[in-house]
């Protein structure tokens, strides 16, 4: 189980890669058979290439993410925050997002939480 | 799938049933074979009783909660939040709340995203 602290830079790094538009550094920190649920409720996606494609998307369309409040570690593997992701002029989405680890400290499990009133268009 | 309104009314009830001290209006708006794993990491307790007891301990503690922001739908029967549980002079805790939800709007599993540097005594 990583640490607390580990779990945490990378939430942390996550918001940090989408501040500097480095969409490898976000797909980077998902371990290569991670599955992503954003939201939840629609089908997962899983894998490297739907990974990196996912972020380049994501983090190419601009979206930047200011954190609702401190992120949240667990007694487990799992860490989450709430933030607020903005398109500049286009969209913003209110999530929270929760994230599971392997003992690599690499990210295997991400959930997003938002609905379709979370969004402001 | 309960409408996402009704689930974040669910959700503000809770927070609402901990500031009015109403244990059993926060246990009520579980089913009866509800998951509680509080915090994540640790084994969950489930069932009607175990519920019951859970919520008369943690309303009774004077605990109150404050929203980190908005509370959060999804495109599936779970909802979030982000918290700050302050029991006056005693603990703060930052937390993450899931929750997964019947199609009667009731919660069939809670899941609390809190690690050992989320608490300030």
């Amino acid at each position: 189980m990583p640490e607390q602290e580990r779990m945490k830079q990378v939430l942390q790094a996550y918001v940090d890669g989408f501040a500097e538009g480095d969409a490898a550094a976000v797909a980077g920190l998902f371990a290569d058979d991670a599955t992503i649920e954003d939201p939840v409720g629609n089908p997962p996606i899983s894998g490297r290439a739907a990974i990196d494609e996912f972020y380049a998307n994501a983090v190419g369309s601009g979206a930047k993410l200011s954190l609702d409040g401190p992120i949240r570690g667990s007694h487990g593997n799992s860490a989450a925050m709430a933030f607020t992701i903005e398109v500049p002029g286009v969209v913003r989405i209110r999530a929270i997002e929760v994230m599971t680890f392997d003992d690599d400290g690499k990210v295997t499990e991400m959930r997003a939480y938002w609905g379709p009133d979370d969004v402001e268009q």
